[in-house]
């Protein structure tokens, strides 16, 4: 790429059921916080990307770019608003495009956020709406729901490589405890496993408390050219690397539903791209839409061998103090999924632990079973 | 921008009510007849964008370009897919993000496509469906569909420009016979006046043959470094210029509603950028979703004064052998408006036309009411 990039601003709303903010709300107050973080006034944004799943199903409303340039007051400085869209990777989306925009030359100051109001629904349901990420005519039209399909992916896991039912609760348990703190967090409470074991059973052997949550919920980020970056904030920090793969849409057309093709992909491509190795990730955001979710990713993502991903908390690989503490936000799982924001919200948080102590980060966002991965890397000044 | 980007190949579908073919079939379709077009190979393209504005609600599919990737065949070789989506617009915003694509250097080859299957509805209908374009709590809600929305613009041209019930028929009258002999047209027949005058007020003054219809149908265009053109066809077109602009999203929060602030900005900066004048254009494919629609278009684009687009088709400015010949294909009006298609096809016959006569080519496409505006321009070699 011409040119590099930096995050100069993050921030995001509490995730969480906001029955009194409404969608516009939620995105602004992000921006707005995005935008104080990076001391960056509105004027001097180029452009706005928007990462967002379903709010014409959600809430009835498409056009969700403009309507937040305009609801944001950048309509004013007459801002390209450019929403994209890959189920729930679509905030990893919204902030590859952002830096490709500062990369190539055409914006130098540009806003990516994310946004998705689940709750106060019309005319559908959530699990409904979520099918959508899913082959609507070949998966979910015959029954299966994202639950249903993962839990093919974990009972194949369990099959091949010995995972068990407890290690699936250890990454809830992780991410829980991790959360602890985190004041955005929707479930910033401790779990164990056996509270885990406890909840139904959503799809066999899945059990509500191997879910991510259905959220509403923001976050946005400020990206500019790296070499501008300290005009704006001593707290900047790298973009070494941002890739996005696809992988067959449905399960039943790929080789392999233990591994996902397109996190593998993409994951290779960022390495490269950053010269840097799996060893050398401190930090990382990895998306536990459910538990097996994060097991199958630090295997895809090089933190553990192929089939050692369900050691990876007992080996204390992934644990807050292990080789690379993941998902130290509480993950999907507790700081909650707002489909459309997660992608963005991962950003937030890497830069944060940047900002802080660790070195390298790593966000990995996954649309619906895997047909889109995106996987950014980050590097602290 | 760093490199400049030409039009390579060109396709669509049929537009129309394709009650046999599903969304994912007209989308591989056209692709199909792009690269057959641009004489590229599958394996040969680098990334794929598609602009669908409410895939979600219409067919209960998001994740679409994944989905489209997939049955392209492109899922084996590992391309990049992004759905972006700005209401009617979002064809506009895949040929832009192509464009951009290709001229930061981080791809070669780019297919730009946008679909929507607007029939065989599920969970929704299609007035509401479209209403997603609008500010749905502030406009909706009480009660202001877009056809509600345009009659109001159009009452208000009425009374500040003098313009009439019959300029708004010849728009109609001129896009149907345009559309004569145009194979992928979906009503290529010629109308009278009198017949647009006689069919029921959608939203007074707003007729039923003042709106575009409700369509299926698919476009796509192959893109890649105009350097390189060359390589695969004799026929490319360069594109001297892409440009998005914002509007507030709701009618009520602007100044003057016989204009369109997002089509004059985005206009301005096409025209700076290519260096090209309003009157230098002698082929435009112009946003008509409604008649009043393009009589505002060709006064914010510069082919008639503030005013005057009333009279632009009696003047014969805008006819097939006028100054600048607006919307050969039919237009929304009669070619069809499958509306995440719109922008790309606009592309499609852009292109055809500048292979054959005409030098300097435009296309306008906006979403909804004008929240988001797309003007390219292309020339011919």
């Amino acid at each position: 790429m011409p040119r590099d990039v930096a995050v100069i601003g993050a921030g995001q709303t509490e995730f969480g059921e906001h029955w009194e903010r409404s969608f516009r709300d939620l995105v602004v107050t992000a921006g707005v916080r995005a935008l104080e973080d990076a001391n960056v006034p509105g004027e001097e944004i180029d452009s706005l990307y928007v990462g967002n799943m379903s709010a014409g199903q959600f809430v009835g409303q498409e056009h969700v770019a403009a309507l937040i340039a305009d609801y944001a007051g950048l309509e004013s400085v007459d801002v390209p608003a450019t929403r994209v869209e890959a189920a729930d990777a679509s905030g990893g989306l919204a902030f590859r495009q952002a830096v490709l925009d500062v990369a190539s030359g055409a914006s130098d100051v540009v806003v990516a956020s994310g946004v998705e109001k689940m709750t106060d629904l019309g005319s559908t349901d959530t699990t409904e709406a979520l099918a959508g990420s899913a082959d609507r005519e070949w998966e979910v039209f015959p029954g299966g729901n994202t639950a249903a399909l993962y839990a093919m992916a974990a009972r194949a896991h369990m099959t091949e490589h010995g995972t068990t039912r407890r290690q699936l609760s250890n990454v809830a348990v992780k991410n829980h405890e991790n959360a602890v703190g985190n004041d955005y967090a929707q479930y910033p409470t401790s779990i164990d496993a056996e509270t885990v074991e406890s909840t139904a059973y959503v799809s066999e052997p899945l059990r509500r408390f191997d879910c991510s949550p259905a959220s509403d919920g923001a976050a946005a980020v400020v990206v500019a050219p790296a070499d501008e970056a300290e005009k704006y904030t001593s707290e900047a920090v790298d973009v070494v690397a941002t890739e996005q793969a696809s992988d067959s849409i449905a399960l039943h057309d790929r080789d392999d539903i233990t591994t996902s093709k397109a996190t593998r992909r993409a994951a290779k491509r960022a390495y490269s791209e950053a010269g840097v190795v799996a060893a050398d990730v401190d930090v990382a955001e990895v998306h536990d839409s459910y538990t097996i979710t994060e097991v199958i990713a630090v295997e895809d993502l090089g933190f553990t061998e192929k089939g050692q991903g369900g050691k990876a908390v007992e080996d204390e690989v992934t644990t807050a103090d292990g080789d690379v503490a993941v998902n130290l936000s509480g993950g999907l799982k507790a700081c909650g999924h707002p489909l459309g924001a997660t992608g963005v919200r991962q950003v937030v948080d890497v830069t944060r632990k940047l900002r802080e102590e660790h070195e390298v980060g790593l966000t990995h966002n996954l649309g619906g079973t895997g047909g889109t991965a995106v996987v950014s890397l980050l590097e602290a000044r």
